[in-house]
């Protein structure tokens, strides 16, 4: 079993690699905007590299975030089922990805992968691995979904054969908006509290995650961006980011998290899409593309037969 | 002292006479849209007239809500005070307003009034009053945030002369964004948790505080809606919006309350802006009117002196 501290250097060299690999990706996806670095220190401890990409061709805002945080006294929002260690000394690392297409046909994708280790004198150190992908289309393609699906499915079955399974239930039940009775969007995988498999069989997993998402979101975004779409589809965009913001401030456990650690706001938020809209009491027309996005968000088991695909 | 229930009447018909005489006031103001009402009920019990004003002339968005919801277990966030009432039956009744103007000259304002009773067999009734009222500009006139403090002052001092102080620092402390070290906009009023002066005096007080949001707000709007605008001052509008959407979702007790308790999604979100805009780590250039704003987001005494108005 690794140390603490060699724990720690094999994740942050995984999180620098990934973050390289996925702007690489999308830089080459977009054809034309560039991320901008911004590195940056936390008075109390550690720092971050918050790479962004605004006005592309293909993004119109997206972020891929490294950070290592230390801290004196772990926030209670860092672990939901070992509230025990609130309080230890404690070191976060991770990789937060938002990418927000112009395209009203290209989904919106999220991933992060986070490291935790919990210290006290005297005590075993604790450490943990989350993580985990979802995507967000406005006008959903099966192909798409069943694809992005399939991804999850095969990187997680080296792993056992329930992985797949109860991380796309924990992600289908995370990624809920209670107060709209909505999914956020098709899910994904959503993990935390990793270590019961011991360190090098989470760590591997984990980071097959992180790779996963890039292989997963890559095609789709090729495969859509070239769609024609005109001013209705981006009012339908633009309202639909209205719940992205909704579910980010209202209940994602990781933007708390940096709230409440007092970190940098500006690389927390920039999961915040470039536009939203609210029009009270908005319902699509009942059988127009828009209404039939509902039915994309509940959890639905995306592995088993084909349908229709046609927004 | 009158019974519960005669309290609950007393407050319903003062709550339900504001709201009409706002939206008469607002209509007016506006000159084109009117308030669509939708009345609704709730499963637990009670309901509410949620008053929406869309697309106006004047007000882009902006609701004037009445709501008396009943249950069977107050939620936690319903008293800052008395976490100790939390599960008891209760009947909470209020109005609720946010306006968000066309004009980026004209501020959005909110209001809130609402009175709680919590009951339990055996146990003595627990009621009291909240509410208050707060200006958000986005380009500010010392001039209206003068007329706005003196009107909540004047409105206070019958009740004695430490209320608007208290009652102000209370508003500017609560209309605080931690992870942006800003408020909200430049403040007014917020209270809680009030029945120490007994029924009638809360009473005498809440409703001049209702009415004392609109005799400060209405002349603003009709000073300011006619000032010349353009394309910058709605970008910087836009910005400032998301910082509402901000607050009203991370922090707003208001909001969490109607969440937690299964309120109507629709009208509790009402206060968020048709629009707002992120934009990864934007800075206003220095000297520039959008940069004189963050002067006002820092609580400030507004009745002592006058300084020069051009925003």
């Amino acid at each position: 079993m690794p140390t603490p501290s060699e724990m720690v250097r094999a994740v942050e060299s995984e999180l620098l690699e990934l973050q390289e690999r996925l702007c690489r990706e999308f830089e080459a996806c977009d054809g034309s905007a560039r991320f901008r670095e911004d590195a940056w220190t936390r008075a109390e401890g550690g720092g971050g590299r918050t790479r962004v990409i605004e006005d592309g061709a293909v993004f119109g805002k997206g972020g891929v975030n490294f950070s290592h945080v230390t801290g004196a006294s772990l926030p209670a929002a860092a672990s939901a089922r070992r509230p025990e260690l609130a309080g230890r000394g404690f070191q976060a690392l991770g990789v937060s990805v938002v990418m927000h297409p112009v395209n009203p046909y290209v989904p919106t994708s999220h991933a992060n992968i986070r490291f935790f280790i919990a210290e006290k004198p005297g005590a075993e150190p604790v450490w943990w691995f989350g993580g985990g992908f979802d995507l967000t289309p406005v006008y959903p393609y099966d192909e798409d979904c069943m694809a992005w699906h399939r991804t999850a499915r095969d990187l997680c079955a080296p792993f056992g054969d329930e992985v797949y399974p109860a991380h796309k239930a924990w992600c289908d039940e995370y990624f809920h908006l209670k107060h709209r009775g909505e999914t956020r969007g098709i899910g994904g995988l959503f993990f935390d509290d990793l270590n019961e498999w011991g360190f090098e069989r989470c760590f591997d997993y984990w980071k097959a995650v992180g790779h996963g998402y890039g292989d997963a979101y890559v095609p789709i975004v090729q495969r859509r961006k070239a769609t024609p779409y005109g001013e209705r589809q981006l009012d339908f965009q633009r309202y639909r980011r209205g719940r992205y913001v909704e579910f980010n401030l209202v209940y994602d456990r990781g933007t708390l998290f940096g709230l409440q650690s007092d970190g940098r706001t500006e690389s927390i938020l920039m999961s915040l899409p470039p536009i939203a809209h609210w029009r009270y009491d908005y319902r699509p027309e009942p059988g127009s593309p828009e209404a039939a996005l509902a039915d994309y968000l509940k959890p639905r088991d995306w592995l088993s037969g084909a349908s229709a695909d046609e927004p």
